[in-house]
């Protein structure tokens, strides 16, 4: 054990630090040194510890077992770890168990054209990143959802746990089946400090902590050691004890669960692990204390390439692990070093689950066709989209029982899902009522809801890093609490899609409904199609955004979504009953082009050119620029219009820019290059300019969408407020097409008129106008 | 209290359905409900109950007290809470206490022209919108915070208690001091459910929930009734006997604290709260029951306008308050409605800490000159930015001992801004060791710590909203944590700022440092300059972002931020030392015009058209843009070039969609109409598009900036990865600029060798090459 705990100590030090002179064979000198230190020290050690006790636990008892490093800037942990257990050799064949790979592995380190500092697609075993500090728990739920015989050990820094999402990641506990799903061990690493603080956790007294725990509904187990130079073998004999009751308690709950006789919610071990911060390393610095001190966060000795003193301590911190014990004397690791790295595929750097795209196959997905809404013409029927998604999504769960879960914050029955409740219920295990058969919640279902958006992102992600599939329902405006995790995740994307042993894992699916057009009961907080913006600034290898016009272009896309891999496909969606536009055979055409003429809506001559494109993405710019196409054929039937309709915004990229892109004889020819195009757009206007800056036409693009003007008001003035209603589309029109307005002054006019006359009307009677409210399609 | 009660709760439904017939002194008929239903009941009777009980309290204890509805959603109770104790009457004059008064207050609710259906800056007594559940607490402790005798009476939703943010904000109580802070009673609301679920904090045993409490270091007190048919007048008797309970602990404890006999931290009382969702309302609705049921939530009769039953079922649940008891003849709450209304000040809707702008004082600002860094040339000295800035800061915070706050999430000193160390302590009550003396942690400080960009963020925000000042500073890529809280903040900010009776408040004021160039010990997952382009979507009115391009003109910036309102000030900056590129007096100047040539640096022969303009906004473009002038003086001595420095993001905007922005020639002027542009950018390059495209020399404007390229490598390999670094400017100079590429072809290649050069450079020695690490301007 502690053989294994100094090499991997060790290695982790070495990474470091040095570029050569790898196994200390020669003193130690500056030049042997990196250049640019980087890294993070503090958090290797207690990883390291983990580690190491973990692998004695799966060799005794065959577990499977894999590791979340919430810390996952300790970087050189993992790495060590995956070195000592023969993976990363493996997995990189010219870092070879010899001194010259270890001098290689060493070098690599946060160096140039070498790998990252923190654990990362590169490390072998890692489903998570741990940059940014707060998703260890929720991805280790996602990865225990569906996998009854995995162990999911998860470091979380006593950092990390002050993170809001980490706070409530803890109740993750209520919402798992201890029969169906996997375990997550939470191991609360309170190594004390953080970069530059202590942290809370360590500094409350241990029995608010437990009770802490205990409120979280786990049972703490508290392992602490190492201050004060306490012998580390000590700290070792009082933790595997420890992780021994742990094993057994967890296998004893696993037993009554499998047997039926589990009763109630089980308090699921957790274990409160107190090391020192940067155990065994230098002891004081500059004459600074480092061990036990947030001094030990990143690079302790600094200064390693400017002064002797450094290169010595440095030197002695590194002899103190013995290395000569360690490794033989081609550099390979010796048996006492590594005799406890489990054997193949459970090791926990080689296990497949952290390679989800290895054990992923393909859903089951029932015709999408067979879920049409009726449309024998266009505007002739309605339907909620969302919903009619809804009876779709029913047979996917039904037809995949294991591996396809629906996530939600509280918002799934709000966003019209609710017919998935006919095959599955809400998995929940907080408690049941009498009531609760009426609320769809069971021990065991396909649906996830929390109200946490975080809580919602991080299990998806879990969940589809180990190889299965699912989406995430949520309100537009507060899939903004998670920009920052979609941010994380598009970087794992750009990562892994390059790392040829990462095999394609399923895409993350967004569907945001209750959008910033529709909100009845909220105002302004709840509107913000901003979403989009952020999207687009991602690799457009990696990124998909969709605005299906109705409920058969919502259906197709999302039979593509769920059978795309390596993406973040964001969906956009309405739940009201809005009209359908699209049979499903053109739905699936329109949906293939991802962009295209509505020739039915325009008033185009064979053969000429248009006078005016209206453009439009989005079910909500979808109606309001037919309605304007309709006014506009009726008053000014000469006035050649094309209608266009973008369901896949990627579509306006130019080719150059993104794989979906068209080309610009393609554009031109639906757009033109000279005549005026009259845009409208589901969220900010300027996404369709940035998207389309490089295109001929682009000077004559004008275009109307959401500029931030919203409350809580009737569906038609949420439109006016934002210049994006039907009226003020045609009065664009008419601004725009040279000569038309002084032909048409009297129109303009009475379209300016009927935009006031419409807004006053919800002032007195709390509704849209009847024109408006009731307004049909009429075929050309 | 129980005739206040219903007269709230009356006015609360009233708002939700009645056009008319407002106190039912005629039958109820259709014509009178709404067309739209809009609003949510359910949370509302347990708002209400809070605020009457908290009534007597003040009332009877002269208490300074306001109230923060975490579920704002609940509008309808606070605003008729806000009615009952006449605030509302005052502030909106025609809403006076008279049945038409009434009317109108119904009418206007959920209304097209009226108001919002949540809390809102229109509420009077309102800090907190609630609208994106989570922020409750955080917003209450910033209200609290250097506000010694202010009681913050905080509604905690068990929905909202679910999400991260909400999770985590209960460690708040580790950084407050009892002493000089206020005192924040948390009232976790348990009324069992959210929109369709059970909450879990609801289902849990209660034991498990007062461990939890007590684990995060409350004293729970817990008041439980309403539930079958029990007389609410009970449940009244407990809830006044419990808050006389804990308001006497909660003086205990101040007493305590100003005696200087408190010893560590206190456990705060804290109040579980379990009444049915929808208390008093409909028992059962079209079969289902209602009360005690998510379906409560918002409008439990939603037929109204269609089905006799439901106005039936409305009429007799709006009787049930007896409104003849409540209201006289015209129409005024009778003094047994309102008898439990405070005076003036101390109404929580009329507590002026809740329109915090009539309590700011502005900040006393050392003059910033002062501290200017020496640049007797430009380049000629270095400067870490922030470090300098730090040193102001320092004099901030010792000028401004009680209104002015430092946030951030263990990242202060990591963003160098160490110097406030000097005079303050990061304030902490989580426990001391011997070793924090060197921490800098003590019970009062004016640097607030915790590792939650949510908190952070929070804190930051009650703290201004209740009338002070304060900063957040973070690292760059993090800062989408909030994205969301951004987000809400300015629509708090767009809508306040059109609220003539809301006072001006300070402005936020972000900076964000550790930035996407310059990482160090990180790679991807902490490089993302994307906030800029969200920021971009708010309105103009509000966010300003800025971008100085070097120590002094960060200090000169922030100096204006810190004296602005109104607004949401992003302001980037780097920490390493970098070149100084002007003196202050350039700064300022520099700085007041936000964008400028720099003449010193170009090779313009006045009175002729530059060649090509090589624009920067940020410190690293900017030193790659320098670079790269020089290189080009020495080469193509005979090629104009004008260098142009973007502060002021906004500037580039056109002058009718931002006040700060440029007239067309004014930014013809700087960039010409038809030269080529060659702009190298901090952020992602399609920022500088979506600013510019309709300028006139847009087709010309060649951008340059992240594109999402990086890893832990060094700091001229992270520009090169993204094309920004000199050698590709000067390329990009010698390919748009018309004819040279022909004459120069063999530097072209130069520098396309240059790049490999230096890329292979920092593979084979960890660093960036000599020319670049010790590259120096050489004045013109
Ligand atoms: C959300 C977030 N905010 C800030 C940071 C910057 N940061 C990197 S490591 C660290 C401290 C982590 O402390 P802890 O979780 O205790 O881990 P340790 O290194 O002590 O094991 C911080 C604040 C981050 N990575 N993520
Ligand atoms: C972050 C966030 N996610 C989702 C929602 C949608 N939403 C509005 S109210 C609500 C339920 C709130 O429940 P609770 O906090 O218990 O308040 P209650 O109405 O029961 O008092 C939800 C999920 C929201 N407002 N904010
Ligand atoms: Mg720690
Ligand atoms: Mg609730």
């Amino acid at each position: 054990m502690d053989a294994w705990w100094r090499a991997a100590n060790y290695l982790a030090v070495g990474q470091i630090y040095l570029l050569d002179n790898p196994l200390l064979r020669e003193p130690l000198r500056r030049e042997h040194t990196k250049p640019r230190l980087l890294g993070h020290w503090g958090t290797a050690p207690g990883l390291n510890f983990v580690w190491a006790h973990l692998n004695r636990i799966i060799r005794e008892r065959d577990t499977d077992t894999i590791f979340v490093a919430g810390p996952g800037h300790g970087g050189p942990a993992v790495v060590a770890s995956a070195y000592l257990d023969g993976t990363y050799s493996e997995t990189y064949g010219d870092i070879d168990k010899s001194t010259d790979g270890i001098r290689k592995l060493f070098r690599q380190f946060s160096f140039p054209g070498g790998i990252p500092s923190h654990a990362a697609p590169e490390t072998p075993g890692s489903i998570h990143e741990g940059g940014e500090l707060g998703y260890a728990l929720s991805h280790a739920y996602g990865a225990a959802f569906d996998n009854p015989n995995l162990l999911v050990a998860t470091v979380v820094g006593d950092g990390e746990a002050e993170t809001g999402p980490l706070a409530t990641s803890w109740h993750s506990n209520k919402f798992i089946d201890p029969e169906r799903d996997g375990v997550v061990l939470p191991i609360l690493h309170l190594n004390g400090y953080k970069i530059a603080n202590p942290t809370v956790l360590s500094r409350i007294p241990e029995q608010e902590l437990c009770e802490l725990m205990r409120g979280y509904g786990h049972t703490p187990y508290v392992v602490s050691g190492g201050f004060d130079s306490e012998d580390p073998r000590d700290v070792h004999e009082r933790m595997a004890a420890t992780l021994d009751d742990i094993i057994d308690h967890i296998a004893q709950i696993k037993a009554a669960a499998a047997a039926g006789t589990l009763e109630g919610r089980p308090a699921w071990p957790m274990l409160i692990l107190r090391t020192p911060k940067g155990w065994t390393g230098p002891q004081v610095v500059d004459g600074h204390p480092v061990e036990n001190n947030w001094r030990s966060h990143q690079v302790p000795l600094a200064s390693v390439r400017d002064t002797e003193e450094h290169v010595q301590q440095l030197h002695d911190w590194m002899a103190s692990y013995r290395p000569e014990e360690l490794f033989d004397a081609s550099g390979a690791p010796r048996e006492i070093a590594t005799a406890l790295a489990p054997e193949g595929d459970r090791r926990m750097s080689a296990n497949p689950v952290t390679n989800g795209g290895l054990l992923r196959s393909p859903l089951r997905l029932p015709d999408f066709r067979d879920y049409a809404v009726d449309v024998p013409n266009p505007g002739e029927t309605t339907s909620s989209a969302t919903g009619a998604l809804g009876e779709w999504l029913r047979d996917v769960v039904r037809d995949n029982p294991d591996n396809f879960r629906i996530f939600g914050a509280d918002v799934t029955a709000s966003n019209r899902l609710s017919a998935v409740f006919d095959v599955t219920d809400k998995q929940w295990d907080a408690g049941f009522l009498p009531i609760d058969s009426d609320n769809h919640l069971a021990r065991a279902g396909r649906v996830m809801e929390m109200l946490s958006e975080h809580q919602c992102q991080g299990w998806l992600e879990g969940y589809l890093l180990t190889g299965r599939h699912g989406m995430f329902n949520s309100y537009e405006a507060f899939i903004h609490i998670v920009d920052s995790m979609f941010n994380q995740h598009a970087k794992w994307l750009e990562g892994s899609t390059t790392i040829p042993w990462r095999r394609p894992m399923s895409s993350l699916n967004y569907l945001l409904s209750s959008h910033v057009w529709r909100q009845d009961h909220n105002g302004a907080s709840h509107q913000d199609p901003g979403f989009l913006d952020l999207v687009m600034n991602k690799k457009p290898d990696v990124v998909r955004a969709y605005l299906p016009c109705d409920a058969n272009t919502l259906i197709a896309t999302y039979d593509h979504c769920l059978r795309s891999v390596d993406k973040i496909n964001v969906v956009i969606a309405g739940k009201h009953p809005e009209n359908n536009w699209l049979d499903m055979p053109d739905a699936i055409e329109h949906c293939t082009r991802g962009i295209g003429l509505f020739d039915w809506a325009g008033t185009e001559v064979v053969g000429q050119e248009p006078d005016v494109v209206l453009a439009c993405a989005g079910d909500v710019p979808t109606l309001e620029t037919l309605a304007a196409a309709q006014i506009l054929r009726e008053r000014i039937p000469e006035l050649r219009v094309r209608v266009v309709n973008v369901i896949d915004l990627m579509r306006l990229h130019s080719e150059s820019e993104h794989p979906h892109g068209l080309s610009d004889a393609e554009y031109d020819a639906l757009f033109t290059t000279d005549k005026p195009v009259i845009f409208a757009h589901h969220g900010y206007p300027w996404l369709i300019h940035r998207l389309t800056y490089k295109r001929a036409g682009h000077a004559n693009l004008h275009v109307r969408g959401y500029k931030d003007e919203g409350t809580t008001t009737t569906p038609f003035d949420m439109v006016m407020m934002n210049d994006l209603d039907r009226y003020h589309l045609v009065i664009d029109v008419l601004e725009r097409v040279p000569g038309l307005m002084s032909r048409h002054a009297a129109f303009w006019q009475e379209m300016q008129d009927t935009r006031l006359h419409a807004q006053q009307y919800t002032r007195e009677h709390g509704e849209d106008m009847p024109e408006v409210a009731d307004w049909k399609w009429i075929s050309v």
